[in-house]
């Protein structure tokens, strides 16, 4: 059993959950088996968007098909 | 005065202040003297849940009796 | 371009959301052009407090005039 | 669910995985949910030993009873 | 000459080494050119599985091509 | 052979030794064989005490009973 | 919007900012919208190269498409 | 409520404790409202001084105004 | 003698070095006794910018009066 | 009793355990008084060797003469 | 101007400071022109020592000779 | 096969390459098989110089003989 890891920033004007959710959805429309998620950032933006946007870079971990 | 810092994950289905929450209620039914909590680590189990579960490593701090 | 980065700490009793906005609402009071934020720690304080009480040290960075 | 972290250290002659095991095996003696070992440390003592003897710090969690 | 790094996680019941060289394989079964391996973290999973699992998550840096 | 690390925090308003004594003298009222210490964080309390407090947090290592 | 890092590691004989360029380079053949990169590690490589080689291990984001 | 950090570092021919007090009072020179000091470094000047120098620099926190 | 730390991030198309220097000539405007500078953090600017921009975020620390 | 550092690293075929061993074995040829060992970093050479290269980079602890 | 640090960990009954100077003063029997020292871990040794001994890893930073 | 890293600090008046090279040009006159070099830190002299002097820390690598 091997596992994989991927590095994604999701972003959102609500929370950090929903940034990270944002995050692990994006990751599901191309990979079926996702385990676990570790937060690496948090961070927020201000100058380049309307409205405050929560950012979170989260390690993506899902399992390699044999 | 002396302090002890105790290493606990909490989770929850809704945010990481809700299981950050879970984990100090948990530690209040055994401790009295909770002074702060550090967040260590922040993650989100997938794979062994029903819900994604949001979950907090934190370490918390209570003073010990003289 | 030059930006300068300076630490804040703010506080919430709803959310780690809401301790973050309060630390930038508090930097924008006297600076104009904030950019960015970076979490750089995560806390809860319990005993000095009536109800927990949500921190949020952050980074805060804004560009300084030319 | 709340899981607690304790700090060990195992010690062996022969290799890390029988260090890392040794303080597993002690754990288990008295918890009964051990979960997951996170390996903070490895060294080597030398001078105090006859052998030299492979350490292993671990963080070992285990979940705490409702 | 570019090298990319990806993030793999092997277990094995046996020991860290086979963890990692089961990362490896995996690796190796879709690259061509791996040149060296830095190991991240290494760790037990008790609960999930019959017997202890030895787990290693290692960044495995291969040559692209040009 | 199997070490604990706990983690306490002392507390003295002459000096970091003096706040590290206070915490494995504490220690040592329940353990009996501490082995080594290692100093994790300093820090000095000002708002809450008369005199600055100066705090040291530490990682004190015993032999567990076989 | 939802942003992926890959880990590069540029080489050059002339300068760290060649040898960062030669990786965002390498992944703007295939990546079309890079928008950050953070650096890891500097090093360079002596031993298996004619002419001393500055290494540079950078982590290229880039946002994914919707 | 936000509190503000910002890093000084002071020196003394004594020890790290003077050194740190020297740091405080520098601050609070200029602030009214210190809470808290964390340590960040410590180090030793000997080249440029006549007699050793202890050093340390450290984050001063103080309650911001509202 | 006590020293006070601030934190810049200069910027330049150039090279890392024009980058730093940038933001040392930005705090010499109004800073007269800077000592040292430590850096933090280096990365590039893609998207934002007409051309790749280098980024150093520094440490700039100077003498106070006394 | 003054103890000095020195940073070795040590390569096996066969595990990290001798790759450490073969370090420390290394050191004592020219050490008398060795006491301990940490593990910095551990890694496997592919590209450059015949077989996989189990690599342990240690810091090796000996007493200095008086 | 080049400069080469070691590692050494010096101990003391008496204070960190001590433990500190301790090792300078092995530093200094064998190099001439010691800069500066930063300090890298403070712990204190109970078991093998007959009053606790506070010990201080320091690296010692002097300049070579052209 | 065993390696031994020292720690150097390298200065220029012109880059931070420059100040590498330094380091690994005086390591050269004493080391044979100087492998590779890992970049430690970097930073900038201003005050006890006349012009801005780039400094920077690397670990060298090279092999024992036999």
């Amino acid at each position: 059993m091997v596992f994989k890891k991927i590095d994604l920033i999701g972003t959102s004007e609500e929370s950090f959950e929903d940034a990270i959710d944002d995050a692990i959805d994006r990751a599901e429309t191309t990979l079926e088996n996702v385990h676990w998620v570790d937060v690496e950032e948090l961070g927020v933006e201000v100058a380049s968007v309307e409205k405050r946007e929560y950012q979170a870079e989260v390690e993506i971990a899902f399992q390699l098909e044999a």
